[in-house]
């Protein structure tokens, strides 16, 4: 691999390590590279924190190295406004770098092309690596949506038998996919900022929704450093890197509860910290404390938001927004039919990733409950599709929307 | 690969191309050596005809060879007994053949190892090719299920999207599925005896059931050679061969309906030919032709098998012997969830064809629709699975048994 493609494969790779700790800005990785050498590295902090441009000048510096004619690679172009911290376009040009590579315009329309101008015009030699375009562009498809549409981007993610069913018909669905692709969903969770669910599946399972690495033997943890399941389709340096890699170091993410469940069960795993929130409807909320006046009291306590809506899309859209100005751009979707059928139906799934176990039930639970559909023609088409064999569980991975934002 | 891989490779081959055609007999190859040259080779005819040891044995002659010392590479054990031509092993013997390769026992018990100690017995060395095994059982699968269980050998197709839908609510199902997966079904009916549907897929669809390659346009023929789809998971040559080579030669599968359409649309494509059969219960039959007389002279002018039974077991064992008696060794169940179900529950479905196209639906008809499961334990777990991407497509295989008969 020439030397170019190794520094910003680096940049991306250090990116990867930052997803689901940086939201909402997004996850970026910088490298500064002077006479062949990588003399600083850095990713983008918590939000608030400095970016990965300023991150890697800081690096280069604590080591002792002068950056003046040195080359920075960053997975994403560097940012031209003021936000929560100053313009990186600003350091890069103070620190003395030269030249600037970078594979990815700034899916943000206050960046986009902006920060490449600047640097331009402050005498940058700028170099645009269409080859990193794919990987990088894994690495924002969050960020993408939540900067242009003001909305979390949502992953559905569901195990499934080959005849299509996530549950036998009295609910049991422990377990369908193999030990390794659990251990996978683990590594997601570590990835984003939230984790969905709905009262049924609350009430059914009593789930923990974290990352507990610590459940799985040696033998599963070892399982993707020997193996390296192969990708077929399309390539997709995200679900690549969360095969490859371990993730020693995440934040959990927010539980989502979306309902209001008619009885609390004690020991209640849902509420065993203050990292929840659940999202009803009015109505909902108003009939079940109607019905159990201690259930009033006990939500009260709670972290809930409660609004009115007429429409399942008015309801999706509610959620979207307490979730977005709780600063979550990523949000695993592990629901039950229904409320992936209403995600679905509002348009909100964005990532699809199912995996589909060798076995068969015969009957059971669709992933999906929604509105009735009339023709295939009328199905939603899934883009950049990626396969991947995890033993005998087959994972499938697509998108929504192609990742289509222009390059220069 | 060792020139003794590549004679038996070649009786593999052979075998495949006459798969389809040879039922109720296995389709086997077999190749002749001698100096380092093929001096003959052939494959099972249809049934009654040369099994391929005396095929190859007359193709040697035929092309003036002494076959005197030779060598024979056959896919399955040469049979020792007298069925509707005399064993295959007196011909062995009686040629000259000094040595004989095989990958497997015949899993009939009248053969099993016979074959091997009569041809041992007179002299004849054998080897056991444990190398070709797994391909050459690929090939005799449906041979046999209908050997130890006298019943055909049922392989489910289906085009399904990724949230398991194999029709839209309101009974849409085209297309699911891309060009290039409905191609390779065309090729999968090429190699299977019958093809059966229940009635509703008859009345909503009126299909001709048969093998169209003219259907497809050039670019869509060209596929497999230009792009050999990859398998991953179990080698399976039988997918293998199906994927890439093309199927120039074959006989029309036998058209299976089960169950008794109230009305017969006029021009249905099922009726065209006398290559058909009606499988139905007694009651069903009866209450459908006293509610229209009409419907009862035509009924009596076709092929119908009509019996009376009270179990869902019991009507697909009826289904199951008609369709033996009529020499079917495999079969291909495009059914839609109804009847998919049904042959799930008897516990007949063999293997799993499942094609899942990226796209979702939300809602809509389930691959099958059979009695309720309460655990996910009690699934059916599928064996040798083997996954591939065909374009955007994914096609999983696997089957109810590992081909576990003994070797040596």
């Amino acid at each position: 691999m020439p030397a170019n493609d190794i520094y910003m494969k680096r940049a991306c790779e250090i990116a990867f390590t930052m997803m689901g700790k940086t939201s909402p800005n997004p996850a970026v990785g910088a490298v500064i590279v002077k006479n062949n050498n990588i003399i600083g590295e850095g990713g983008t902090g918590k939000y608030g924190g400095d970016h990965a441009e300023v991150t890697a000048i800081k690096n280069a510096r604590k080591r002792g190295n002068d950056i003046e004619g040195a080359s920075i690679y960053v997975s994403l172009e560097p940012c031209s406004h003021h936000g929560k911290t100053p313009p990186c376009t600003d350091a890069i040009i103070k620190s003395g770098i030269k030249k600037v590579f970078t594979p990815l315009l700034d899916p943000n329309p206050l960046v986009s092309g902006n920060g490449i101008r600047q640097l331009a015009d402050a005498g940058i030699e700028i170099k645009i690596m269409h080859k990193h375009f794919s990987s990088a562009s894994d690495l924002v498809r969050g960020f993408k949506k939540y900067i242009l549409r003001n909305r979390p981007f949502i992953i559905n993610k569901c195990a499934m038998t080959l005849d299509g069913r996530i549950a036998a018909t009295s609910g049991d669905s422990k377990w369908i996919s193999n030990t390794f692709t659990r251990l996978f969903v683990h590594k997601l969770r570590a990835k984003v900022d939230a984790v969905i669910i709905g009262k049924n599946t609350f009430m059914k399972d009593n789930p923990m929704l974290n990352v507990r690495f610590d459940e799985f033997d040696d033998d599963t943890k070892k399982f993707f450093s020997v193996n390296t399941p192969k990708i077929s389709g399309r390539e997709n340096f995200f679900l690549e890197k969360l095969l490859k890699d371990d993730i020693p170091d995440y934040r959990e993410p927010l539980r989502v509860m979306i309902g209001i469940p008619e009885i609390i069960p004690a020991g209640s795993n849902f509420f065993r910290d203050n990292n929840y929130i659940i999202i009803a409807g009015e109505n909902e909320y108003r009939d079940a404390v109607n019905m159990n006046p201690e259930l009033k009291s006990f939500y009260e306590g709670l972290n809930i938001a409660v609004k009115r809506f007429n429409s399942n899309d008015e309801s999706i859209g509610f959620v979207m927004e307490t979730l977005k100005d709780r600063g979550v751009m990523t949000a695993l979707l592990e629901g039950g039919g229904t409320v992936n059928g209403s995600f679905f139906n509002a348009g909100e799934i964005d990532q699809f990733i199912y995996v589909i176990a060798p076995k068969v039930l015969g009957s059971g639970i669709s992933p999906i409950n929604g509105e009735r559909t009339e023709k295939i023609s009328d199905s939603l088409i899934l883009r950049d599709i990626s396969t991947v064999m995890i033993d005998n569980n087959m994972l499938i991975n697509g998108y929504k929307e192609e990742y289509n934002f222009e390059m220069m």
